[in-house]
């Protein structure tokens, strides 16, 4: 294996971070636009700014650009009091994989500030989930558990933690319970995609705001306990104001967010959001990378490889080695350590395999913004009762990977120079296409790149990428089982044929990789992630998968909530 | 080869045949439904029935439904003059499959019937189609070929073929051009679902009328040549009258379908044909069988096979003796051929494939119907000069089916009967999901079964699953890429890895399979088909294959009309 050298673009990190005070920035909130459908540009992060009173902004260069980000931290708690004020009680409804981490992070939060404020969990009171709840602290003798829409009606904070199907089933008479004057967060801005599917729009006399953390419910949880010992652990979150009925409304998204434990809070939209966030699942996060791995399995295994070398070669060079220079060093720093030879084959590789990847990955995201993909999750969601939804781990290669961990040497994994350049075609057409598309470079960075190296692709090495799709939601499995196979036969199809014709390495597309300004954006980021890795389990440990094996199995959208 | 026997059903048929005067049923016309667009269900063709008067109605019985149909022939063309009353010109738009063909048939038609009804065709000036025109005998100089909107403008009948893009695109010109009084004719309800996606519906000052032919332009052509020698040769085509502004629609449009040679004519709406058609193609007719195909290679490489072999037991299986026997004897006819280990192991993979097959063929229905597949394909083609579509036969497998077609002996081909399970089972859930769904039989045994085995498998049997891929329409080539590695995919992931697993076969499944009914309903359309075989050139001869190369290569929709 080649030695792992340091990138040259980390040194030149432009991360100008300039505390200013927030009241003079207040007349420049515009609010996040619900009209551009059609038009897939989403706002750009430059013009994106909200009316944060409590907290302090901070003006930091991502590349070409500047964004406003407000640091989080448990130095921070004290002022949570200020952000929640009026907010007696917040309401966590559902028991997924982001609800129990959000709601004991908050408890704990809300603790340590001497607060008041209830932490209450909405659940349908025969819902398996209610013994985890309990067993956790949230209890019906307190006051702290309670049915669903009782919470809902009675909290002046819901924080709606239920799936995305079970959100599109419910929302009329969720908006409806709210009281007036409550505030409604969400994690994710599907629901958003939902309304403008059906026309309609969020009623006019609540705030509605988003705080997005970026990574799954476990790894928050572990890395704000880890945060209790290193400050600024924790997983960063993107935030967003889409209704300020009480003109508190981003000091209390803020607020949840450093509650919950981001370092970061970036500003985004619910529309920018949820395009970016159900994209990203679809390309380079989830779906691009399991459609590689079994393409470059098939092409290896044909090429005379066993199983097994085949195995290593693709699944464990990806979401290895690989994956940890990324996250270490960036893009660059996987090119930089190969020796001449290897360069060479990875430019080849990259450079047949990122226009096919552009061509799909453009399809996902305009899929993503006409509101196809809502659309085609929703009516999947409906026929999960009659063909559930099945496993995708039992095929031949994900068995030869159970065999291959098993005796896995973490330091003879090979960093094959073919493979990256596949991977990280795809990666930079994910973020190529993001940024085409108008996105802030701190929402491209973790959507296409962050989220793969530092939360999933973690999984992934320890259980394989198909079981880390099994233990997805519904949204990021329906559209990983949807996306993979296109990736797959579109790098068979047109990259590997072309690569095996012989044809020429473009010079122009490796110099555009080169060049990119994504990579010292990257850096920028680097610097704000957590402080400390976080620990993943191996085949036999489900601690920390997608809280654990219940998620796996089908619910019907009633019975999650209802 | 084991031998090829009769199959049981085909003595069954419920054929039963009764000429009524058409004037008793005219009251019984509604008009096809244009609200129902959330509701997948599609008008039941027993309530289906147009105002037709030119031409005799029969009743038809297609397994337990009655239907009406309407036969053709070269001794119906008497009645062309009185079914194309007031239409001195018929303006045929583009040059692409479907117009080469439609154009030369009616034009000969008219001619035979001694009209002076003229066939002009419309292409912008500088299209290379126009030479293809003049050599066939439409020229400037006799006033046969014009420029589109030209053409439009002037005729009392538009057939419009050009592109579904196009279509798209170019709509609201097109309608703005005609004449009142005058009748568009589409041989697609593509259109309507782009109306609908946008909101919008036809002028209400013209008739808009459909024949669609089930089959590609070059076979509408050929049978028809050879129709001259042998009565009753020619494609069948469903017809629909969406709107009757002149109370003569219905028999504009069965004069139509009589004119381009269909021998038989089946009522459909524009609606239930776009959907099954769309459907259709992404489902067993092109894109299923794809993914089965490289899936089951895949499968048979890995058991052991050589190239060659895993091709000739999956591809040629399929293309060439289970197509022939599906045509002759339908598909329990490849059923009972088998001997008792033989069938053990179709049922083992029909059993396992049925369920993932009809899982994936509801996504297909539901994304259809709801509008996401035509706006996908809209937005592709708008991506398309970006990213042109990459043929897709040049992968390895493709290349070994080259060598095997050249050495073939049609004799030698195995009928192997795992892969025919497979196929089967999916034409089944393709079946089955039109039935569902509410599509009569006449349209649910075209569009899943007989356009599968009398006129696609034979070109691929020719030339390639790929290459026919590689050779359709836009909207066909995208929903084959895009659905066939889902089917690849969910056969692997679920079908073939419970065989694998020892799962038993579903006794259930295989006794639904065995009582269908569309058995008797595809026999009483086969008593319905051309009387000779089309005859399809090998890999060195272009004839009769998508009207040449030339459609295979991208043009932009500016480029195709205007």
């Amino acid at each position: 294996m080649a030695a792992v050298t340091s990138m040259a673009c980390r040194s030149a990190v432009a991360l100008s971070s300039v505390s200013r005070p927030s009241s003079a920035l207040r007349a420049a909130a515009p609010r996040a636009s619900r009209t551009g459908r059609r038009s897939v540009n989403v706002q750009s992060a430059v013009e994106l700014d909200y009316d944060v009173k409590v907290f302090d902004k901070e003006l930091v260069s991502f590349a070409e650009k500047e964004e406003y980000i407000i640091r989080g931290g448990r130095d921070k708690f004290s002022k949570l009091p200020a952000a929640f004020a009026g907010i007696k009680s917040v309401g966590v409804i559902g028991w997924g994989s982001q609800a129990p981490a959000q709601a004991q992070n908050m408890k704990d939060s809300f603790a340590e500030a001497g607060m008041d404020t209830k932490v209450i969990i909405g659940l349908r009171p025969d819902s398996p989930s209610c013994d985890e709840a309990r067993a956790v602290g949230f209890t019906e003798a307190d006051g702290t558990l309670g049915e669903v829409f009782d919470v809902i009606s009675k909290v002046d904070m819901v924080v709606l933690l239920i799936s995305d199907a079970a959100q599109a089933k419910l929302y009329p008479r969720i908006l409806a319970a709210m009281k007036p004057g409550s505030t409604l967060g969400l994690s994710h801005g599907f629901l958003l995609g939902v309304l403008q599917n059906d026309g309609v729009d969020f009623r006019k006399d609540i705030n509605v705001v988003l705080v997005a953390p970026k990574g799954m419910g476990p790894s928050v949880r572990r890395l704000y306990e880890q945060g209790k010992e290193v400050n600024g652990a924790g997983i960063n979150a993107s935030y967003a104001v889409h209704q300020d009925a009480t003109g508190t409304a981003a000091d209390i998204a803020v607020g949840w967010a450093v509650a919950v434990g981001a370092p970061f809070a970036f500003a985004t939209t619910l529309e920018s959001e949820y395009k970016s966030d159900i994209y990203g699942e679809r390309a380079v996060l989830l779906g691009a990378v399991h459609g590689i791995v079994e393409s470059l399995y098939r092409r290896y295994t044909r090429q005379g490889m066993s199983d097994e070398e085949a195995f290593r070669q693709s699944v464990e060079s990806i979401t290895g080695p690989i994956t940890r220079i990324i996250s270490r060093d960036g893009m660059l720093g996987v090119y930089a350590q190969f020796n001449d030879a290897d360069k060479k084959i990875f430019e080849q590789a990259y450079s047949a395999s990122f226009g096919p990847a552009m061509d799909i990955c453009y399809e996902i995201y305009e899929d993503v913004a006409c509101g196809n993909e809502i659309k085609s999750v929703v009516n999947a969601v409906e026929r999960f009762g009659r063909w559930p939804m099945g496993k995708i781990d039992q095929t031949h290669m994900w068995q030869v990977g159970q065999k291959v961990r098993a005796e896995r040497k973490e330091e003879d994994i090979p960093i094959n120079p073919f493979t990256a350049g596949v991977y990280i075609a795809t990666m930079m057409a994910t973020v190529q296409t993001l940024q085409e598309k108008g996105h802030p470079y701190s929402e491209i960075c973790n959507e296409s790149i962050i989220e793969a190296v530092d939360s999933l692709n973690p999984y992934m090495h320890a259980r394989g990428v198909a079981f880390m799709v099994d233990n997805c939601s519904y949204t990021a499995r329906l559209g990983s089982r949807k996306w993979a196979p296109r990736f797959d036969y579109v790098l068979d199809q047109q990259a590997y044929v072309a690569v095996d014709a012989g044809k020429q390495t473009d010079a122009e597309v490796i110099q555009a990789f080169k060049s990119h300004p994504v990579h010292s954006a990257l850096a920028a980021c680097a610097a704000m992630r957590p402080s400390v890795d976080i620990s993943v389990g191996g085949d036999n440990d489900n601690t920390g998968v997608g809280a654990g094996a219940a998620r796996t199995d089908f619910r019907s959208v009633a019975a999650t909530v209802a």
